[in-house]
């Protein structure tokens, strides 16, 4: 395990650092009243983000999430995690990198599994921020951190495919620029129970799609981004949509949550460092009883606390990135449960004293405290429950130690 | 320390049960709709509240909250708490009958300290339901836990008061309805530190009232209803509308506050029941992983940590009501603390495992959860943060053990 | 439900508080230079305590636990727990009102269940003081906190009974005063599950008994009293030794555990009071970066933790006593567990508390606490630990709601 | 930093593990019988101690901690990181490799700032394994987590100091072998605050040198090395025994910390695998409720929380050890006190639990993990209490963000 991060990572990190502190906190409040000023927050995107997009191009900060040099920056998930994590620090910044999700993930999907015709149509313009993308995969009535359980349907007739079934937390579908699904289904219910389901490309405005609604979390509701629930009747599609092959679902899903999770994990301990910069402010500014709120002890408590916390996640973060890079997604299954365990968790730990410290406006919109800590809280149900990480986090643990005692279970 | 409830009690907790059975619950999506029904949530308040009310009050169910017999039910606090706990259960309930957050605070105001003329004016149409008030008090620029720190000024100009001063987290002022404020402000700079501070009556509409912005908390603004900040400039109201005398509102705030946390907890802890009625609907309806979620051992473990801190919560409420009725506001002061930190704590962990056994669903809107998640988050902070009280119950424990040790500090 | 305390508890409150401050406390310095100024601390137990049993009889202040008022002062749970609890703030107390483990429950259980025989021969001496007795119950081998797991046999050959096993954990064993156990096993191998088990009575001198060791708590042995693990290997005991008959040891069990699990817990909130005050006494004392450590924040914050954490858990033991004395152990079984949850867990953290304020004194025997911590930390574990307590409070509250909601499992 | 070892670590790594496993483990219940087997648990150390050793430093796996290549096998922190941790899976361990507290800190005192002649007289025969020495710095008067408190005075007289003071916690001075003190005390009472104290080698039989007991931790008295408290009275010692220069105690210490930390670090990350690695034995062996603990979602639940806590702290010390060797120990001063604060905490919850899953068993000494408790539990408090690291680390975070905002504070 290396942790220096080498000349050229140094470099990045000090261009991002840069765009963050010229470009991207300043621009807060810009998207915000932008975002307000139109009669409706679904009907367009802020502009200054489109703005924001074409520097970061410019200056060559784009598309770094992607390892495959063809596509993207070449970056390995180690190089990438220091980078990623700035980026966490606003909400607005990872799509000005095009480094978003679920664009990322999408854009991965295509890059290793996609057709030429589908690089083409869907990756290029994905990769180049022309049009947006959504990954329909959760369902409402079943317990999908377990990609086995998705039961929507796609039906072979003739050269077409035909999709149907109910998807929610379909986030992105808002995003009026959002052109194309991947939509996963059960294709092959006969088959192998991990060769049942498949992914195919649908285009926003297939006949039979209905976004039914958008799904706040904690009262926000992300517009114009936004987590729809969909639901797909007869959605009709050409064959040639099918990605990588019918039955292939479960193992894109499987290739594609890794890098999705520990992404998420990165920009998670960004969010955690802007919320604990935000307490040593308001610690330094705030008087309460005669006294500096740095100077009561309790609350040098939260802050030590929370240095302590990130310190370790950041640590475990990078780990778990160098074994991916390493040993590969599978070795590092672990280390990924783990850290998807721990990120979530010491971001929200770590926000929620931050809003302590702040009093009622760590609440309210004055600091982004409590979209922050929104977004942490449903990562701890996102991608897979706590309890689904812990407990196979166990199961492999108990493994190893069966294997190690030349026991058999 | 009597801990039945008498037969009266135990009428009055059927009867209200009975009425949040058969119509409490059934309204809250009509009230939803209603409220997403119009062009603006803020311009009127939902039909279905105001029938209710009609039928609450018709029933007898009103004003439950107040002890004074002369205008309210004259129930003692104790009997009151398991009153107001089954109301906590839903956000739509408290107003309804007549026992919402801050009416009652500032109809107990009145009533205890209010003049004849101010109680025909104000009180009245208030215990009737016909006009809702406001509290402003906290103000953005200081620790408002600490009421001598209010800094607004209350100026005497012959026969008028002129205020000014910049308030925020003013529940209620979002309310068509909203007809009144009590504004607290200095009033006796001079004076000695506990007699600087005056509250006034001020008409909603009087001239140099500012709303600038609803202040939300989370993503939820709890239109209409509001939390709003507001600037008085140069507002001027008649002396007659002083309440009990210059130099007596920290007095007041300090009557009022007891009785406004305490309701609070009983809210909280009914939140909390709620919650632990879901996750247990929750647990025996969703199969994770082959199995009901109520036969996976960690969501047992969730449900009986609830359970357990739940009943702890709500004994300790009871005996500070307790103490309350009988030794007094003042000598219940450690137990009062205690349960501010208590209950919004013991109902945010509630919620929170709650919303983690719903998964995607617990953080939306198709169940209460995180609406119910950002009160009790909030509660943590209103009416003084949890580090404000817990610092006074560790220097009342430590005065006690001085005295009884024969020490002085 | 009643929370205040009747006169005649006040009274006795007063007593044994009285007889603490001015007897036990003093006494507890004696009792350990008694102990290790003999050569051997099994061989004899420290006069002071046959000194002080003496004086506590003489007040009256004797056999308080026993609700028998034939045998006993008559008391009901909720009368006898705050006086219990007063007890459990010294290792020495409860012995020298008579009130101690095992010896507390095996009086009850001959109170109830013995026959006249029994009694003459054993109760009454253990009623006067004058011998003591074990409780051989747990084994190694099984999980024991399901008392139908026990393995021990118990076969009749004529007139006699032959008993063979191995038990552990077999508290007072060590006490040279031990004279007779009541030990359990299986009479009825093919019986109903819960008839499968018998009580038998068993004088400690009888052949075939082995104490093969004492076992240690932490670094603990408690002798004289000691942990013993024991082998009987063909104990042959007359067949009138049997309790109440072949097959009623589940059962006799059953009502044995609820009382003896609340007087657990009452000893440990009196345990945590004083750990509280010890807390206090240092904070008041002891002086750390120019400041005493009660104006430290953060000690501030733990004696508030450590006061709002008793307060909620004794008002939860009470609740248990008092629907123990109203509506029977049965119906209590939810309350019970809660406290037995509880109680040990809340010791354990507030004694921790006051360890860290100590420092290096608290880890030694210069002040109580470590063995304290020993005590309250192993009471997670005796009578069932908390998980098995947890589980069965979920699964308690699982059931009422499935009733509540008409449905069936 | 760089977290992959080289190949002689790995190597070592190998060789360490071997000898554990061959020798070690299956000597501890040697030692505990040869302990018990004297009249006298004081009077000698177990034999299998020095044959242990014997063959140790045969296979060169001795003195590994120490950096001086001149005296020992000069391996950097974050070289000696990983062995140092295996070596603390087992109480015996570390002395066994020469590496035991408190002697490798005198040894690091000794080869850095020791005299020819002390080097000789002391370090030889310490660096041999043939002596054993104490570290008298602690006192029970002040809190000593601040070197400056310390108030035993070191008095000038001809050639000789004279000493005189009260000491505690001097851990190994009740080894048969421990032949020398280093004694801090007060030289200079006017100098600089940090350039009053000396340290001094000190004569094990020196006159005037008492100990007046032995400290036991949670009823453990770690025979025969023991805690021992100590008065000095008039104890004359010549001139040429103190270390380095009069006032130079505080820099001593200083330099003294930060490896000695570390290191316990390590160690306790060691017990807390064996820990763990004991849970997953008792999880894959015993059955309760008709299922093998390790099919119980709550036991899982703690091998995951283990698991995760463990390797979070693993690489938070990697961190601190590298950047001991890379920037220097005061560099490392925020990381050196957080991983101080982590590794107490985390062996000491991953020990509670496993002695949870042992049930009786776990408290008593069939399994090292009450005694593994009790050590962690004292890290807690030992080199500084977690309230002092954490404090500091707060106010390093807040001095950081003033720094990087441009405030002074």
């Amino acid at each position: 395990m290396e942790f220096i991060f080498s000349e050229k990572v140094k470099e990045l990190q000090a261009q991002v650092t840069l765009f963050m502190n010229e470009r991207i906190y300043p621009s807060e409040s810009v998207y915000r009243e932008q975002l307000y000023a139109g009669t409706d927050r679904w009907s367009a995107v802020p502009p200054i983000i489109e703005e924001l997009k074409r520097e970061a191009k410019e200056q060559g900060l784009w598309n770094l999430f992607l390892p495959d040099e063809r596509y993207g920056a070449g970056l390995t998930n180690f190089e990438y995690a220091p980078l990623c994590e700035i980026m966490g620090r606003s909400a607005i910044a990872p799509e000005v990198f095009n480094c978003n999700a679920p664009d990322t993930g999408n854009m991965e999907v295509l890059a290793k599994y996609g057709s030429e015709e589908q690089k083409q149509k869907w990756l290029l313009p994905l990769l180049e921020g022309r049009i947006r993308s959504a990954f329909a995969m959760t369902e409402p009535d079943v317990a999908s951190s377990d990609a086995t359980n998705i039961r929507s349907s796609i039906r072979r007739e003739g050269h077409h495919y035909i999709l149907n079934g109910r998807k929610w937390w379909t986030s992105g579908a808002g995003d009026p620029r959002c052109k194309v699904f991947i939509f996963m289904g059960k294709s092959n219910p006969d088959g192998p129970r991990h060769e049942q389901q498949s992914m195919i490309l649908v285009p926003a405005d297939a006949e039979g799609i209905t976004v039914e609604r958008m799904l706040p979390v904690f009262g926000y509701d992300d517009a114009p981004h936004g987590h729809a629930e969909i639901t797909f009747r007869d959605v009709r599609v050409p064959a040639e949509n099918m990605i990588w092959g019918e039955g292939k679902g479960f193992a894109i899903a499987q290739g594609r949550l890794g890098p999705g999770r520990i992404h998420h994990c990165m920009r998670l301990i960004g969010a955690a460092e802007r919320a604990l910069g935000l307490m040593c402010r308001r610690a330094a500014e705030r008087e309460t009883f005669g006294r500096k709120l740095s100077d009561h002890g309790v609350v040098l408590q939260w802050i030590a606390d929370s240095r302590i916390e990130i310190e370790q996640a950041r640590l475990l973060t990078l780990k778990a990135a160098h074994l991916m890079d390493t040993v590969g997604n599978k070795e590092a299954k672990a280390e990924i449960a783990m850290i998807k365990v721990v990120a979530p968790n010491v971001a929200a730990k770590v926000i929620d004293r931050t809003i302590q410290a702040f009093g009622g406006a760590g609440v309210s919109e004055d600091v982004p405290l409590a979209a922050m800590y929104a977004g942490a809280r449903s990562l701890r149900i996102a991608d897979g429950p706590d309890e689904v990480h812990s407990q196979q986090v166990g199961r492999m643990e108990m493994k190893k130690y069966m294997e190690k005692a030349g026991l058999s279970k």
